[in-house]
């Protein structure tokens, strides 16, 4: 492993004492000489949540019982509004946990498809996520529309052009991530909802890669619909609830088809016949899984020490210092970089093409211990999660790398099986 | 408080003396003198779970970060194996943990009428719990089909008559409660799943109440489909993800709506095109909530130290002795028993009716330490845990009743508001 050395490292520790965030890596929990690219992925431990999720069992749920709910189930919305304000950029009353990404991405097409009845066309980026494409496909089959999918380069993502040329009026739903989950391409929401309004077509973003990273401002560029995960930049935990937004003037225009009791406009009466809730509960559906929940609590705590536009610029620092090294130390390998190079058109993740890297992948994790994940064909993806990533984490990993590809260490280890999220 | 004695209270005590599962409530955490009667809603903390969880968080998500999804990736089906095998009388490969009671109700009933295209009715107990009328309502509303409710009596549950009346040729769904959820009325499993395969109908069980607490023989009654919450007598926790079961022959005919990666044949080939998993992931859809599923693992480890047939023995005698105690202390008061009279032919809880229950259920709780709770219009729910509910549990709090009844403790209370689950 890196021997902490060389002559560009004292360059890093300069950046890391300058970091003004630096301190918040104290919040989470850490293991070296371990490094871990994949923040984007699953986010890191924060120091704090196992001791909240130990209060949550013991007091919550071993004293507390049946009686914890009357508090608990204000927490779909009570985290709502948290993220809402410091993360999302949208009003109180527009943003609630609830389901996985993937549930409530079926949810809000669903209702935006039927919002928009003599439409016949869905817009997607083709190289989208795939439970994305995959969610529109089954909707567009039962339905029988039309999935277009837009052409999007691998590495700069969707040309907004190529937006503007298909949208028109019989395209009900435009779905779009704002930064992708391979190339890390960031769009412009602000151009892309406006396209999208002119054409009288609804826009649904999926926030999983940019949530905690990038500003997303839902309210002031006039977002219609979006879901995320939170198990990324915002370490809610392993498969922590989604959250979904639902623009507050919309809400009673749109109806989703799941039909479940926290849906419901009085909850508890338990009256014959559904009729949804007038707020953004009507998309809820039923008990959110309580503990998984739970944990998102402590995670906000950490983001609320600081704000998304400091965020922000350490990640834009943080991705171009790995890509300067990565140009320096790794295209002599045969690597180049498969991200945006404008540090301010891409999140928080760089893709890094390599013929042979799944292989690398696992070479890198078992024999020099960097964690970061591989997509096929031939992506590293490098997370730098602003939280708790130091700039001398990218120049130890990095240097890891290096010297993994001039020993040739990855040749003889089977190739990587592609992991989850 | 009880003061734990009077005449009765030697008889409660030789019953515990008496009792083979005794030692099983250790298992689960107290906080005496209180009394818990609603692990029926919320089932009670196992005293493993929080060193569990600990571990899971600590080890899993922060040592192991994103590696552990290699392992956690297959806790779906483990757990559900395990349910399959020890609760549901299924077959391995037949049950999967996913999403909640609800999201599950939603696919597997839109599935079976994908599966029914010429047929335009669903049948539904009219007293069924809310959220699975109100999914059902969406389903009909969308599909255009008719959702006709079978009348029930709200002791004794459905009469098997009335659904072999209702059940034809144009029946393409049966939902149906195994146990209700508010009289505790059990149906006959065998004799439903027969009527509806006489007339080419598919039956959707929900087990909620069921599940740990009376046998449940989904495989040799030749059932189609169910779903079910886990946090209830299974105790794994507030919100803990819910099973579905779907019978071997029937997955491969059966396609759900909501098509997420974790259904799809090759969930990390990321192909272009959707195409659903060949067995029971086809039910699936995204990340599960990692830290709700583990709470399952402590959870099943104590049922499976004993069997659901003594359970059920053990959980007939509770309620046969609540029963008895309630005739002869609570109907001098105004209760009357609105369960049924056999205790073979209701679940594991048993409901009170009384014109003032909600103010009733409240006092008791705050004044008499006794957890119960209230369904409008005027019911008590009594559930009676067979894991960890003692006769002398049962003596005790019906008497702490009796004691506020005597001392009209409840009048000047203000009333109950319904509670989740």
């Amino acid at each position: 492993m890196t021997t902490k050395t060389g002559p560009a490292r004292p360059a890093a520790e300069e950046r890391d004492a300058a970091d003004p965030l630096r301190t918040l890596r104290d919040a989470f929990v850490h293991h070296e000489p371990e490094i871990y690219f994949d923040g984007n992925s699953l986010g890191r431990l924060p120091t704090a949540t196992a001791g909240f999720l130990e209060h949550t069992v013991r007091e919550g749920w071993g004293a507390g019982l049946v009686r914890s709910w009357d508090t608990w189930i204000t927490w779909n919305r009570r985290l709502g509004d948290r993220l809402a304000a410091h993360v999302l950029g949208a009003r109180p009353g527009e943003v609630v946990l609830s389901d996985g990404t993937s549930v409530n991405l079926y949810k809000l097409a669903a209702a935006a498809l039927d919002a928009r009845p003599r439409r016949r066309t869905i817009l997607a980026d083709a190289d989208d996520f795939p439970t994305n494409r995959y969610l529109l496909q089954g909707l567009a089959e039962q339905r029988r529309l039309r999935l277009v999918p837009l052409r999007s380069d691998p590495v700069h993502g969707l040309d907004p052009d190529e937006l503007r040329r298909a949208v028109d009026d019989d395209t009900a739903l435009v779905v779009l991530s704002l930064v992708s989950y391979r190339s890390g391409a960031l769009l412009d929401m602000a151009a892309v909802n406006e396209a999208a309004r002119r054409a009288g077509a609804l826009v649904l973003w999926d926030l999983s890669h940019a949530a905690g990273v990038v500003p997303v401002e839902l309210a002031s560029t006039g977002a219609d619909l979006a879901v995320g995960a939170t198990y990324k930049y915002l370490n809610g935990g392993p498969g922590s609830p989604a959250f979904l937004y639902v623009r507050g003037d919309l809400q009673q225009r749109l109806r989703q088809p799941v039909w479940g009791w926290y849906g419901q406009r009085d909850q508890f009466a338990m009256r014959e016949l559904y009729e949804p809730a007038g707020d953004v509960d009507r998309f809820l559906v039923g008990t959110p899984p309580l503990l998984s929940l739970a944990a998102l609590e402590p995670a906000l705590d950490v983001i609320e020490r600081t704000t998304i536009a400091r965020l922000r610029a350490k990640s834009m620092r943080l991705t171009a210092y790995a890509a300067e090294l990565a140009q320096e130390w790794l295209s002599p390998y045969g690597f180049r970089l498969a991200s945006p190079d404008d540090p301010a058109r891409r999140g928080s993740h760089l893709a890094l093409a390599h013929p042979d890297a799944a292989r690398i992948s696992r070479a890198l994790r078992v024999r020099q211990r960097v964690v970061c994940d591989f997509r096929p064909p031939d992506r590293l993806r490098i997370g730098l999660a602003p939280l708790y990533t130091r700039f001398t984490d990218v120049h130890d990993g990095l240097d890891r790398l290096r010297t993994l590809l001039e020993s040739r260490g990855h040749e003889d280890l089977p190739a990587e099986t592609p992991r989850v999220t």
